[in-house]
């Protein structure tokens, strides 16, 4: 399959869901989720490879040459943040699909390889429906709980299962076995923009941690009750925020990011002074001692805040992700391949999380990056350009055709 | 009717809509809201008083001498707060029904006096469910457009009309023709409690207003995208929170409060830095001069926030609510009636807002209130006791039969 065929893919793909700004909105298993799922399937039946769903909702296009052996997987997600970007996932799959045709193309001119291969969207990858995020290929790898996962429910308190059954996405086919996972993506960062390079080959990701924050004020008359007898949680709260994000600053520049995406407050009536504020705060760094430094400084100085305002303030830690190193021998084979295309490349920190993250901890992974301008995700403006989409297409297409042949194995 | 029939009643109207923690939870409209009142409808009945709703949902209960003549009203609002208390509001409507009681037994004795009168429980004063606050008592003083109102949504987009509707209190009975008001409330503030007097006059409002503001930033990933690229609704809305609260200390200690009890982000997913946060700050003091220099200050302090979070932060003025004063004679009358009881009353301020507020922009208005301990209100540890009730009512009981007098009237 030709760059001009893949483009015109993504572009229609782009459309389901697409927002005014120029973005997509199709979180994980709404009627927009399914569009996409449904254009997969369609992609898969009409060059008849057989198509499973799994009792998570992760949907698996299988292209077979040697019945009984492993597969390959190739993939990421198709859901995306609320207003989010047309990129982020939807680009590494259609990459794959399009991957998968163009090797099938070339095992019917010869030998076919050692492994199948299987073109995988994950299920909800971005948690903004359902928390937490990297969900299915979280569950594929036996990292979460697939019926404790199923039982979480959205805002509106509908269950990930209720969810899936919605859709027509709810499986109960036999997963495929992996041998190897590859993964595209775009960087969501702006290391590979700055430095005019076109592919990155990541090398490990950071150490990430939440820190689930509630703040116990009292409930008060914001007319009636004078300043110095309330214990005013959103004014706690708003103090915990702001050293979130300050916390940076006693570390080097990009080394660490942190703040808080996630903030409700109870009773939230304009003239009741909150109760309670409860809040998610996301610690990420390129080295654990860093989160754990930064983390002892807000415990501290969260410390501080709450007895200044006479309140309670309980921070929990959850969801802590240690650093994740990709395998060496993926990271040459990525080389490699770039060198082959005429390509730039260079081995990058991943700071978000990814299905490969999950993946790499049962099988050998290997994970790519094409630029991201301006370095911003998970908004409207997230852009990358055709040319950068297709030199990605390229490389992912010759990893795969590595990893077919058992170029990356566990054993070795 | 006795202090204990009083009390009785009292607190058998606070086991509805009881929360553990000693609070009721009674919204406006809601099923809690309708028990009480059927209440307030089945003790009208008992007595053979006729009972009116107007198409804004106030209640009346009319006791009538003079046919034709107008009515003094007497009234406060049995909706509640989300967790508030079990005095606000309800002690003034209840102490209300059992004055006119006692009154209709001193009519029954002797001659009728020139007004009729006419007891309220006025719809939505709280505003939680449904903003503004003071909604039906300022649609029938001419404040606020009674179709509009209607309109207004909850949270779940449930109009006012159809929320009375459902309870079966959305009246289409003609409106009492008011000659004067009268009101008793808890004090919701510490002045009556930290001098030891049972009665307060209150001489005016404060002037309070609202202001609505946006902070509109920019969303992306908290995990991928560097500090230094994001622009941070959420943080800088904690900035803009924390200024509310703090401003209060460049004025005399209780010349002022201010806080903001609303707020609420987009999308609210951990792992998005927010685009959008909406927030409601209250400001009241007991000076417009305050008030304009509070808010003069926080335009210029929220304008240096936008500029260094390099973000837009529209901020609009609302409900501004001029001081009010209450007539002279009013307090006089109160203060008689303090005299004749032996029990101790002060002038005062109301820093809250009250239905006596809007009625007193039409007619002739008094307000009393009695301690509240420890000042707070909004809130389930609210408490006044049952003797600091008891004087209450004895006194609304009194000044009401001073205004049915016509003690109290427009043109003196």
């Amino acid at each position: 399959m030709s760059t001009e065929s893949f483009l015109t893919d993504f572009h229609q793909v782009a459309a389901i869901g697409a927002t005014p700004a120029g973005g997509v909105e199709r979180q994980a298993a709404t009627p927009e989720d399914k569009q996409l799922r449904d254009w997969f399937t369609a992609f898969a039946a009409e060059r008849g490879w057989p198509v499973r769903v799994d009792s998570i909702g992760n949907l698996f296009a299988l292209v077979e040459w040697r019945p009984g052996a492993d597969y390959v997987l190739v993939g990421s997600h198709l859901d995306s943040q609320p207003l989010g970007g047309r990129f982020d996932g939807a680009y590494g799959v259609i990459a794959a699909l399009h991957a998968a045709d163009r090797l099938a193309a070339r095992v019917a001119r010869g030998e076919p390889p050692k492994y199948n291969l299987a073109v995988v969207d994950w299920f909800n990858e971005e948690g903004s429906r359902f928390a937490p995020s990297i969900m299915g290929s979280s569950v594929f790898a036996g990292l979460m709980d697939e019926q404790e996962m199923l039982r979480v429910t959205d805002s509106d308190g509908i269950t990930v299962a209720e969810a899936l059954e919605a859709i027509g996405y709810r499986g109960t086919d036999e997963r495929p076995k992996p041998a190897a996972y590859a993964e595209i993506h775009i960087e969501q960062g702006p290391v590979l923009e700055r430095e005019g390079i076109a592919l990155g080959a990541v090398d490990r990701s950071w150490y990430t941690q939440k820190l689930d924050v509630e703040v116990l004020g009292e409930q008060s008359h914001t007319g009636a009750t004078a300043m110095a007898d309330r214990r005013d949680a959103l004014v706690a709260a708003s103090k915990v925020v702001v050293l979130v994000h300050d916390v940076t600053a006693d570390f080097e520049p990009e080394s660490i990011v942190s703040s808080v995406g996630y903030l409700t407050l109870e009773p939230n009536s304009p003239i009741v002074v909150p109760r309670r504020v409860h809040l998610v705060a996301d610690i990420r760094a390129n080295a654990p001692e860093i989160v754990q430094q930064a983390r002892a400084l807000l415990l501290e100085r969260i410390a501080a805040v709450a007895r200044e305002h006479d309140l309670t303030i309980d921070v929990r830690d959850f969801d802590v992700r240690p650093v994740q190193h990709f395998p060496e021998q993926g990271l040459e084979i990525a080389e490699k391949v770039a060198a082959d295309l005429g390509a730039g490349i260079r081995r990058i920190n991943t700071m978000a999380g990814h299905d490969s993250v999950a993946m790499n901890r049962i099988v050998p992974a290997l994970m790519l990056f094409i630029p991201s301008v301006d370095g911003v995700s998970h908004c409207e403006r997230e852009f990358t350009s055709d040319d950068q989409m297709a030199i990605g297409v390229d490389a992912l297409t010759e990893a795969t055709w590595e990893l077919l042949q058992g170029e990356l194995e566990a054993q070795r």
